[in-house]
């Protein structure tokens, strides 16, 4: 029982299992241990259903474990409002479980150390901050959601390493090996929704599904189109996943009448300035569809958008090690950076290599 | 006695003490072994002195040792002619050495498989590839200086994660970390000469020498001036280190004379082509001047023009994780690369980390 760390890293790893899964809430695991051994484990598997907590405390009772006296190890603060479900801080007690290992609080205000709170009321030892940066970089996206009341903004760029996503004349398939490809697909998985703008739609045609790896529901499309010159039969609005399509008054309403009457399509009219929607005014309608993971997937002016208005919070940058010349098309389009120091700056958390791609985590320096 | 790998790992640690340092010859390491023990270590200081065999040898003998029946380790076959010094073969056969280790044949058509011919013709046991990819690794300049009879074309360039120099204001101090430019400083002064263009010479007005790190001697510098824009009283021309000019005939006479007189400067008058010498015509200049390993390090049109005419060897990419955006200026001009497929394709073979930057060094993928 010394090691919290261990039996944390456990829980983690069954959060882990769900990333993705769980939205709009967060993903959770719990292990509960007593004398030294695992009795149960348990993850939220997808909202409405029972909170990480409640499926471990099952699965430890199914086993014929008594639970006084035990540890949980939960990778959130256990809940403590009725939400779907009724308060996990309920079932603890219930359960006389003594001993509770949070390893980061709930950002939630409903919750955000309330449960901690009450646990430790009633007289149940609490143990604070276990792993606590991992717990808190698994729900990345979700502590956003929360404490912003907007999407967590992912970009993704696939890019030679002397900063081009395309020749001069377009050409970009492909640009990145089989391997990183494949991973752009994880990362559309763990997303709630998958942004393009409409010349991307229209050029690559691109269907934004989830394909060479398993899943069990397939992200939400969400296409940026003002006047709607996406033909309505191309990929973006196949039946095999729901679209978002903002618009504006400029789109044809002949167009508009057929798409708001596609049961997986749902249309939003926006304001444009200069022919181009605020950022803010997307991610305010995202916001409300509880879209918490955003993956903004291109083209180039739109993913320069969000940067301009500083809506974003990690860029996955796919880079292979290919020279285009200055004559290709530019990763990121003009920002306005006079000065060298007034670059934006990245903090690259993480590194990995796909095939003989380079991949880098980057977030924002602060 | 068995690991052969294990002494000429050593034997290759020696080499690359002198890296830099011996131009026009190889860098060279030498150990010897009697009785599992090493008796004797040495490698050759720079051309002109013994070479890396003989110093072993006189270490061992310094020391009071019989080299009958040992086993001497180099790096590179033992030369059979006579240069500047004896050939080494002699000193081996002399001493009575009964085994040589060999971990590459000498490139060089004076040697080229005859030493270790000559060695056993004479009796004397030759093991030959031991580590024989890391030694020619050591050697990769003068491998290529020996077989394409030009300079190993080495390319630097500091750039930022989207590919940028620097702003569209040319803003570019500093792109890179303390840490970078510290290695950038080691790069130096294993080139035997670094070049610009008269652009860069007349912006940045940098003096090209070896600072940060100790240094033996300054790597000759090499200013690309068709015109010799470049004011004579710029660091380029200072007396830390000699300068060669390729100028042409566009010229100023008078500057020529004054050049022509200085002792730290040589002058070449080379035709040019659209206002562009050929990088054949400059490569053939810095051959006759027995210049091994050439670091080009700007400005991004002598870059371009080395690559678009195919000669280079290795990009030393540093990587600074911050975006400039398309208006900055690529770190490589126009290539005339349509198809994704035509890009240069390069192969990573080695990839570090200076500060927050990301070091790539590549070589032409085959």
């Amino acid at each position: 029982m010394e090691n919290l760390e261990y039996y944390m890293n456990i829980a983690l790893d069954l959060a882990k299992e769900r990333k993705g899964y769980t939205h709009p809430n967060p993903t959770v695991g719990a292990v509960i241990v007593k004398d030294g051994k695992i009795i149960g484990k348990g993850f939220h598997y997808k909202a409405g259903m029972p909170h990480a907590e409640r499926e471990a405390i099952k699965d430890a009772k199914s086993k014929g474990f008594d639970l006084r006296g035990s540890t949980i190890f939960v990778s959130l603060e256990p809940c403590c409002h009725y939400g779907k479900t009724p308060p996990c801080t309920e079932a603890i007690l219930e359960e006389g479980i003594s001993k509770v290992v949070v390893a980061t609080l709930d950002p939630n205000p409903l919750v955000a150390g309330k449960g901690v709170e009450i646990l430790k009321q009633k007289g149940v030892e609490v143990v604070l901050g276990v792993l606590e940066k991992q717990a808190q970089k698994i729900n990345e996206d979700f502590f956003i959601y929360i404490t912003q009341k907007r999407p967590f903004v992912h970009i993704k760029v696939a890019q030679t390493i002397d900063g081009k996503i395309a020749t001069k004349t377009g050409s970009s398939k492909w640009i990145t090996s089989q391997e990183s490809r494949k991973y752009a697909h994880i990362l559309r998985n763990q997303a709630t929704a998958v942004l393009v703008g409409s010349n991307t739609a229209q050029l690559d045609n691109p269907s934004l599904t989830v394909r060479y790896i398993q899943t069990e529901r397939q992200p939400i499309r969400v296409l940026l189109d003002s006047k709607l010159k996406v033909p309505l039969n191309y990929n973006i609005y196949s039946k095999e996943a729901d679209t978002i399509v903002i618009t504006s008054k400029e789109a044809d309403p002949y167009k508009k009448e057929i798409l708001s009457k596609q049961s997986n399509v749902k249309l939003y009219t926006l304001d444009t300035y200069n022919g181009k929607f605020k950022i803010k005014d997307i991610l305010e309608i995202l916001y409300q569809n509880q879209i918490v993971h955003l993956l903004v997937e291109g083209g180039k002016e739109v993913i320069t958008s969000f940067i301009k208005e500083d809506f974003w919070d990690k860029i996955s940058l796919f880079t292979a090690p290919k020279i285009v010349g200055e004559d290709g098309i530019s990763s990121f389009g003009s920002l306005g950076v006079n000065d060298i120091n007034e670059s934006i700056k990245l903090k690259v958390e993480d590194f990995k290599r796909f095939g003989d791609d380079f991949y880098f985590e980057c977030y924002k320096q602060v």
